[in-house]
């Protein structure tokens, strides 16, 4: 069967719109974020209105739980839909939520959104203490039900404490290297060396702030970095993960940044002058464009097998030694 | 396969005495109440105590959430566990938990507890205005998941009105016959046909409130009841749902009664002189009893095959049809 392809972070106003587009482009798998700074209910909220969405389309769309999910999507002709969390938020302070949440389909969740949680430390603040006591025992249980842990908004110190906590593969969903952009939210070689040294992966962001040239970046540009990528770790170590919030008010980036923490305005990438989400670059603007940047990766010299894992092979396989119970 | 034995309404303060009784007693799947006024948040802090449960219990319970798992724990020598909720409290006022329920792993709820509820009348209201506008709508979402409607605590019209409005078979999963104990909780002749006739399932209590001679009643006394109740309604539609509360403190069913609607004590099936849980009869006094109710059936007449539907084959062939998406 052909390899899938899977964009492992989406925050997009989703929409039958974006639906057939996810179909127009062969997308067989994505994993959305159902929470910034949610609450457990209000999660729940978020839940509701993808199955909703399930009952509504279901010719385009279905949930997914497992890694056979994909297969039985491409098999059908439409995208499964698996959840994320950014931001430990929805299991509250409450250990025995991880095991609800799993129950309730998420698959992914982030120790840390740019600021310290009760679990770890964000890549925003100053000093990075770490895995908390409370932080160990959280990523104990979600390597226990099969949540993967999610280390993209978080801090250096914390990211190399989880990857060496963790005794199941970890994921970066949505970064790229810091020695091609040097973003706050882009990871140092270091970082991805252990990650990916350890079976976990790296899912390459298409979000402009972590794009060398911002809106600007040339298609060239990002395949030759994957390329180099490639060398560096491992062409089987690496996916998509475009964080592409398509169709989104400057209401929501505005949300993702101060939530309910804080109230002033925090600008985290953009800046005053520029609040809103940032254009994406013209090679990029939905999910119609995937097979440019298929074409862009044979460009730059990658082979068929490479490409394929990048493009879902590798996000399937990481899928299959993730979701279950330990 | 051996006919599975099934208890389709227990509520014991659960414990690994509790678990090693219903092995003991070859108990291959019980229903458990996990709501009797519980919020939604409430019910997910009662489902995670059940998930602990299973967690550090593997070898004597299993989570129940499809027909299979009876199957599963019978050839595992365990018991499966399905959820139920008395009260539809756990919805709140949103549609959606339904189906968010439902993945949890809920698989019976009754539209009302006594009282009012938005959805239906309790049978100790004085008057019973029947299904609600919303409670037509929650039917049709249940049948819809495959959430099981309950009426055992519902008023006469309200149950009748369920009964007709979904198309699927629908229970009475702990209450006995009126005409054989004139007890509120207990049901009519009518709404036993309506039933039983529409493919519905009654499961025989064993609190004692609900029996001919409360805690004195005999054991050929309850068996007789059921030959009568087959012969009435054929004993395919007929099981076991004792209502267990085994190891209860009496203010377990002070909360049963009043919750937080009221500010008084209502005494429910009690009285002020005899407040708490009454004893139960010498013949059923816990999950090791089993074989002595089989015992009782077979003393009055009924057939192996008759009997064997009665103490688990049914609820199964029930669950097979249930709890699927319709």
């Amino acid at each position: 069967m052909k390899a899938p392809l899977i964009d492992n972070l989406q925050y997009c106003n989703f929409s039958e719109t974006v639906f057939r587009q996810l179909r127009a482009g062969g997308v067989d798998a994505i994993h959305v974020t159902i929470a910034y700074h949610e609450s457990f209910r209000e999660t729940v909220l978020n839940l509701e209105q993808w199955n909703r969405w399930f009952e509504q389309f279901p010719d385009l769309i279905m949930r997914g739980t497992e890694a056979r999910h994909v297969r039985e999507a491409q098999e059908s002709g439409r995208t499964a839909v698996f959840f994320g969390a950014q931001n430990p938020s929805p299991m509250e302070d409450d250990i025995g939520l991880i095991e609800i949440l799993h129950q309730l389909g998420l698959r992914f969740m982030q120790l840390t959104y740019n600021n310290q949680s009760l679990l770890a430390t964000g890549c925003y603040e100053n000093e990075d203490t770490g895995l908390t006591r409370m932080g160990r025992q959280v990523v104990t249980e979600m390597n226990r039900v099969g949540l993967v842990v999610d280390m993209s908004h978080s801090g250096e110190r914390s990211t190399l404490e989880a990857i060496e906590h963790s005794t199941r593969p970890i994921a970066i969903t949505h970064a790229n290297p810091h020695w091609w952009h040097a973003a706050l939210r882009n990871k140092s070689d270091t970082v991805l060396k252990a990650l990916t040294g350890s079976g976990g992966m790296l899912g390459f962001s298409l979000y402009p702030h972590h794009l060398a040239g911002g809106t600007g970046c040339t298609l060239e540009g990002f395949c030759e970095m994957i390329a180099e990528a490639a060398e560096r770790y491992g062409a089987e170590n690496l996916g998509m993960g475009s964080d592409l919030c398509q169709g989104q008010p400057d209401s929501v980036v505005t949300w993702m940044r101060v939530g309910r923490w804080s109230k002033e305005m925090d600008y985290g990438e953009g800046s005053a002058a520029a609040p809103g989400f940032p254009d994406m670059p013209n090679w990029f603007q939905d999910n119609r464009d995937w097979d440019t940047i298929r074409g862009g990766l044979r460009a730059v010299g990658l082979n068929s097998e490479e490409i394929d894992g990048i493009m879902g092979g590798n996000w399937l396989r990481f899928y299959e030694e993730s979701f279950g119970p330990a």
